[in-house]
């Protein structure tokens, strides 16, 4: 079982993660951690402080030898917009959309809620993709793809993706939105620029898939278990995040059964993918399917109503600056977020200590079932 | 912290429920759970089952001269349905948007999927609910309010919803559907004997809505912490969900931020609820709003290709009776999941012991946050 | 991973047991588990009640066709000794030793802590062990035997052990203390007697140990995946246990280092187990063994000071009709136990999904490392 | 429910440490995190390297204004003994005693098992201690007193230990072994120069007492909830671990029941502690009393058999240097495992979000409870 904590303030000095149940032998390049939070910190619609967040960091256990040894795997991150939070002014009048107001009531920070700002910041993810990326480097070794990228941005929809890995990540490549396909950068440039003018904001859709990923995973017999249930935590989890569905689980809802059945093609092969990839809660050897809808950026120039929770006066909500939109950024975490959680579904059906014995148990499962396919 | 656990197959002998954590002193009303079962058997577009399912249930543990004791709560259900599963037919040909094929890969059973069809039956759901059901008792105690109800039938869809439990539930006791409100009943039913008569099934949307819920249950300093996260993992968790909603987060992924922002209105109180109750996965002191999506019952009179695990032959899959719809069904479940993760919550927040700690505690709560709302 | 819950009191109608997490494939025999719970049942010393006891079970679910399914695994227990417990009489005079007083404080008892009495006794383990008795038949399909015993009665303790089950499970059955040698049968039954003759009673020693099982169980990395910490947990929490011992874990704490090592005798093989089979929480080859120590049974017919928790005034605590010792039947239950936490072991080891995935899995490390042994 | 992770490696650039789930509002002081780990290093019969290791700290996450907020509290110790990992020497000559065979044989490192040396050291324990400290200040602020000491060096053993927190502080300040009373250092010390001189090691026993704890921490209903399955988890769960006890539970295993129950002597109150402040799990209001055994140093100067992993052939097993005796830097990190427990054991009784709320809870708890005592 994979186990993750991570610590640290918004701007405090670090930003500390640590990833625990990895198996041994997985080759870490720490280039492949940069190119995630450079990707993070990417995506056109971001405010100026990711111009000046490098990111810099250190892996701090769990690697010898260019390799995983099954210690916990650590990240550290110096931020670069590191502040003196010992001086930091009191801040009493909360963000509606931010949970200012509701982490003061919680914790008891109703004369000063910056405790609260500091760790519900997004910033928190940068390290958790730094150790989470690492997942993805394992299921790469046993020819599993995740591949995450924004499908919308504010009403800015990409129609259809390719159902191919390597044509998905080119046009990302290429499109300053992580779009998966060329021909709507355009557009949701235009939008960004004139909410940006506004002082206004957006959210939008990201979606990841996983290729080739092995049909068996998650399972039905308790719902804790269940693959889409555990997908749901996460990408519900991720800052902003509002709705997850898993295929086209939306659509179907107001459709008639026979229009959105994934009938059997060739054996086990099907033609369409309504169910995306998940049966019972169980992966069935169709690509895996995953999307989440962020709400728009709650802090808007466009200052909001709100009241000081010392004095009770009512006061205008404080600006503090911030990005435009962040699904491209949330896409690229979520695709780590994903990556977990398939790769803890793929430890607990193929053994957890070594990635030679994984491979093998793999190897040998596959051969077994390749009939159907 | 709450775990509950739950045994027994669709056609077994007996579904058995455990739920461990419960404080002490829930007054606890055999009526009240009997409740929950007749409502998720009840709602238009059920198959005959139904009808022949008593639920007949026992508690079997944690109550003792009318409260529970802190010990776990234990209810068996004797299933009308049973029969002799040690005789029951060999099944290998796999229904597509059931978990027969996935199941029948991940356990290994491809020369008979039985085990799988009859664990990852939503019969599991009837003792679920029943043990569950105890956390909307205890939360009751509490003055928190959790009502289910159908949000939309296919596409008919309830546009507005009562901002009052009285109201809701009221209509809901009127509706076949288990609607919010008046006026939906009579499109929907046509709807659904439409496809009845087509051999073709639907999906639809449930909500949950909880009223009076205090500010500052879950939390935004770890993932696994928020709220959110932890309602979208026990919703996408029920069968046939394959979307999770809090709030308007679908609509406000489409909209500039300016427009879905819940300004503070008077103090800590707002006029809009686009936020669905959470901020940064903490409740805010709105009323909680949690939406599944399913789609439609998999199993259709329109039989759809398949083929043979042992011969590798193309075959229909098989009919076996079921529903046409279950979404009102879903949303009594779901009513006890989402209670399940608020009581865990209150819980934590609170104390675990005892319902007049708990009780004390909430009250000192509220009285020193009285002031913002 | 491997989850398991219990419900249901000493004296009420039933005594359920849920486990969680078996593979698929497993035969199960109701005469296996019928003789655990007819084992634990047993040994000299134990009260009148043992006698009505039939421990009449029924699986529940988990199993088709005579075999696992990798659904939970259920048994329910009718208790033969079941009393209308709505209709108990109150109790307010702790008895030491028990939970009686700590549990009334608790959970707020303090007017009747019958609840407390009903749920700490030692009944609860007749379905704990019916449940885990199956996590000995899975460990028994891969070659590895699980055997308990009593390794002191009192002062009456077993010097040597023989090192083979077999050897030990026979000469086990002609003890009436399952003693794992001949030849301390009267001396324990002697000193037994003469305690029940003076209305006192005896802990004593129990000790369990694992023969061929895999080195590379549980883990270094993290306290919580030592498999010593996890077994250490599941003794000391079974009723009346207050030390756990690996090895000679106790008699090494005196001596100089020199005097305890394990050398490497021929490659990996040692000639002697100080150890216990584990170094660093890690199964290292050699047979591993676990001891619990159990406090005398607290209740005595000598009678102790008390006082009544409502009116405060001295009294002598009551007398319940109990048992003399139960050291035979803890090393049956322990038996058990010490499975649970193998074989979760080994399915985090080895896959979980399928017995044969997981013997196979088992034969390739095994095959790969007999060089070292 | 705290939870707490670490990594990083004996010999690697850092150590990490997170603790997440403590309350907001404790104050934090460094220097009372430095103290433990000055006390850490400490105690007579440790080797050279201790005087090297500075332990210099940062606290990465989880403290504002010298307060804990409720996120994860994190501390990064800086390596003062770092080597390169990159090019250490690759060891396949496995020490008895460790892990070094054990986990070559679970990970795959037969040709080389650094990995598993670097990770399996009690090196870890320095930041673990670190971040559980806190909890020891948390209990402090509910007037919770945890104290740990050395109970035997070897056969040198404390025979009774004063039942003061303040008299066992104030001598161990003065015992270079930290025993709770004056007048066994000499002895101890005179051993300790004589295994030393002939290249021998020791163990013995730490205890750990806990002061003014509150009755009802912990629970019967479920052996995973009683605080003695929780302690021994933790305390088995340190490095060289071999034993854990409860109050006298070694010694009550051979006595009569009569002779070692702790009667009530005057309402709630007992004379005697046999059964170290827990009965059925439950803290019962009596002092907390929790023992750990060690076994000696594993590595010796005195040189045992071993072999070569690669070649197979026979070989003496490595001496690295290392300690004597390291009971009294054990009695240390024990106590912050204790209190780690108690402290989670605190939070589900009282509510975990602030320490005011926290502080209230149990006051009225007391005060409802005091006429008891």
């Amino acid at each position: 079982m994979l186990r993750v904590l991570t610590a640290g303030e918004s701007h405090g000095k670090y930003l500390v993660g640590i990833l625990e149940g990895l198996p041994a032998g997985i080759e870490i390049d720490e280039e492949f951690i940069r190119q995630y939070l450079k990707r993070r910190r990417g995506g056109y619609g971001r405010g100026r402080r990711m111009n000046f967040e490098a990111d810099e960091f250190e892996i701090a256990g769990g690697v010898i030898k260019g390799k995983t040894t099954g210690a916990p795997f650590s990240v550290i991150i110096k931020n670069s917009g590191a502040r003196d939070l010992e001086r930091e002014p009191a801040r009493t009048v909360p963000r509606p959309g931010h949970t200012d107001f509701a982490g003061a009531l919680k914790y008891g920070f109703t004369d000063d809620f910056v405790p609260a700002i500091e760790r519900s910041s997004a910033r928190e993810t940068a390290v958790r993709t730094a150790v989470l990326s690492v997942t993805v480097k394992f299921l790469k070794l046993l020819g599993i793809e995740v591949v995450g990228f924004s499908r919308a941005i504010g009403d800015v929809k990409v129609e259809s993706v390719p159902d191919d890995p390597t044509v998905i990540i080119k046009d990302r490549e290429h499109s300053i939105f992580y779009f998966p396909i060329t021909g709507y950068d355009e557009r949701a440039k235009a939008l960004v620029d004139r909410m940006q003018e506004e002082g206004d904001t957006l959210g939008g859709i990201f979606e990841v898939r996983v290729f080739n990923i092995p049909p068996g995973l998650g399972s039905y017999v308790d719902p804790t278990r269940r693959l889409d249930a555990r997908l749901a935590a996460v990408i519900m989890g991720l800052n902003a995040v509002k709705a997850v569905e898993i295929g086209e689980g939306i659509e179907v809802s107001k459709k008639p059964g026979s229009e959105v059945q994934d009938e059997f093609a060739h054996r086990g092969k099907r033609k369409s993918n309504f169910a995306g990839g998940l049966e019972g809660g169980v992966t069935n050897g169709e690509t895996l399917i995953v999307r989440g809808y962020l709400k728009p950026i709650s802090t808007l120039r466009k200052r909001k109503k709100s009241f000081d929770l010392v004095t009770l006066e009512e006061k205008l909500a404080p600006y503090i600056r911030s990005d435009t939109v962040v699904v491209p950024a949330a896409s690229v975490i979520a695709e780590t977020l994903v990556a977990y959680v398939i790769a803890d579904a793929v430890l607990e059906k193929f053994g957890a200590d070594n990635i030679d014995d994984i491979k093998n148990a793999l190897k040998s499962y596959l051969k077994r079932i390749e009939k159907y396919f």
